[in-house]
């Protein structure tokens, strides 16, 4: 097994929305890609800030006081504690950073598995 | 000012090598762009891993044991505590995450100043 990890091949083996792999671990976050489409819901983290950077596609992220838009290379990290809605309106694929164990809807009886490709 | 932050941008910014730009921060950690170009030093981090992405260009990140070789949208993080030296043969471009004040030589005697751009 070789290495370096290659993004986009790692998206290219999966296909579902809003569904995070987990593609390296960095101290104690967990580095992932993932494919959006469509709203999330309304969201914080109380105890980590929430790293986006695009890789294809464009990411609104709605926050209450305006909209953060995101282009490929371009990237923005949410503080802790402030909510936020990501809104693709044509697939976006992204990448993530949080510590270990975040649930990615700020709440653990909602948040989507933790996957590893 | 816009909240996104656009790495291309803000390597525009600055053309020296090995000198990384601070960019953001997440939780206790510098995102950093810089830009690269021939041999680094042997060196490791004895306390916080180490995140490579690159944006542009070619980087071999020599290990003691093997040579991982990163193409633009390819990423590898070096574990905590293992040796290894960056080397570009062309200008190369890399966003870079560790925690804040991280010697980039792993030693606050021979590390860049951290800037922010």
């Amino acid at each position: 097994m070789s290495d370096e990890i290659d993004l986009s091949a790692k998206l290219a083996t999966f296909s579902e929305h809003w569904s995070p792999r987990t593609v390296a671990q960095f101290n104690d976050c967990d580095v992932m890609v993932v494919k959006v489409k469509g709203e999330f819901i309304w969201h914080k983290h109380d105890d980590t800030d929430d790293f986006f950077l695009v890789l294809s596609g464009v990411l609104d992220i709605q926050l209450r006081d305006r909209v953060v838009t995101l282009r490929p290379g371009q990237m923005y990290v949410v503080p802790k504690g402030v909510e936020h809605r990501p809104v693709a309106r044509e697939e976006v694929h992204l990448l993530l950073i949080e510590p270990t164990g975040t649930p990615n809807t700020g709440d653990a009886a909602t948040a989507a598995p933790r996957r590893t490709v």
